[in-house]
């Protein structure tokens, strides 16, 4: 399945917006989040850090976190998530997933994750350098079954 | 020493304030946290939450957390951490620490966190059901270290 | 329940036999296990440092290991355990549980384990200073409850 | 480096010896440890059985223990070996290295061991199915950095 584009309302930690358009020839892996939900916290942000350690001078993969907050939407607003990054030491571009649809309204459930079909957070989502995607996984994965399916992406067979 | 009484703007999870006068009587453990601190969110609420476990029907034991914000002033406020505490299922009673001094001016250190001299987050404290502070740490204390002397302190020595 | 009198083959980590005669006054904690028994490579015995390493030089506690073999009779002998002490850095006494019955013959369950009706490995008992088996637990307790619990055999209740 | 035939005293877990010779068109990823090793105990047997879920019924990777004694001779025989084994549910092929010599005599280090140079345990191993020897770790990989580096194997660049 082609990756639908994202519908961002702003980001941190990149100077410029990441598409899926522009990022043909990479491979993504993307941290669906929300601050306040602790299973994120606990187990999916750290491993996207791990991953982040490993790949952030690479030319290949592009890790991010996309912040879509389906909840507690007053609290965990774009101010409060620049805190939560700054603390948590989160390197990684993050995509803030918008609320307003195209016909200019706001939805409670933002659009990224409506057009990802996301079930909650964590999610995880890896696309490949075809802008495949590849990984549509809801919950954590564990790091052993992360590099074995990523490297297996990223050596071109996304077949594993 | 004797505990400083808690200066308090609000309290979440209590119909009533909990003061160190009307808990006379009973030993408490108070976690001062920020919910937007890494080592608070990882090590200690987590112990605070096996301690209420142990002790929430206790007439002789009070688990409390106390809200102290020191840094993230907008971010950390009352509405967000109430929605932190729900997510987080932290059921004690959570005082959340004043930043208006007795002029009416706002500090940028909490008044309570001032008063106990608190160094930054996570901090300890256990006071005595004398109402005398007897254990003040700043950092995490591991559970068998909580436990031996939190039981001390609840027999009545209080010299552990 | 009195505590039964040790039944003991020889010793490791103590150059006399600990007894619960000659240890009336003190508090003794004992590890039951099996060097191949998973749970207490993992579980107990790394607690039984932990404890070890406050107890050390303490005139009231006694941290003791024994080893009570129900299977792999020839596996786990003394030497071989003798090796497993000393790579683990298991520096406390461990008494060897006798298979020598008082009719001299040698039975599948050692004495020890017997008399004291233990389940498995691992089990923990608390012995108080009156010589009293206050706690006799078949698995692991976690660090937070035996703290609170043995502190408070410590403390003269025994009846937490 | 064209990988060494393994010089194996018995084997465990496997009716027939494997060979590097047999094993080509396979990657084959060897777990060297000792029993008595506490760090092949707690992290690396543990991946090693991980790793086994994920490829029991694979044609194309062989997981294995390599067992290779270098201290504690007479403590980690076969017979305690394979009693540990049974506890600790390792249901891989285990290749018992041997310390008989070319000329009859039995030394200290293992053969195997000696001919991959091992620097002690837990060490690491992968075998690409061109029976080239690609990692040759000492101590424990963590499990992302495994599975990505065990599927860039099996995917067969191996050189990542």
């Amino acid at each position: 399945m082609q990756a639908p584009e994202f519908w961002v309302e702003s980001w941190l930690n990149s100077s410029k917006p990441l598409t899926i358009k522009a990022m043909a020839g990479k491979v993504m892996v993307i941290y669906a989040f929300q601050m306040l939900c602790p299973a994120c916290v606990q187990y999916s942000l750290p491993q996207a850090k791990r991953l982040q350690d490993k790949f952030a001078q690479s030319d290949t993969v592009q890790i991010m976190g996309l912040h879509s907050v389906f909840e507690h939407h007053a609290a965990q607003n774009p101010a409060t998530l620049q805190a939560f990054a700054y603390e948590n030491k989160l390197s990684f571009p993050i995509a803030i997933d918008t609320h307003q649809n195209s016909n200019g309204e706001l939805d409670k459930i933002p659009q990224t994750m409506q057009r990802y079909r996301l079930q909650g957070t964590p999610s995880l989502l890896v696309i490949d350098a075809q802008s495949q995607l590849q990984i549509h996984h809801f919950g954590h994965l564990d790091d052993l079954t992360l590099g074995l399916e990523l490297m297996s992406i990223i050596k071109g067979s996304g077949d594993s």
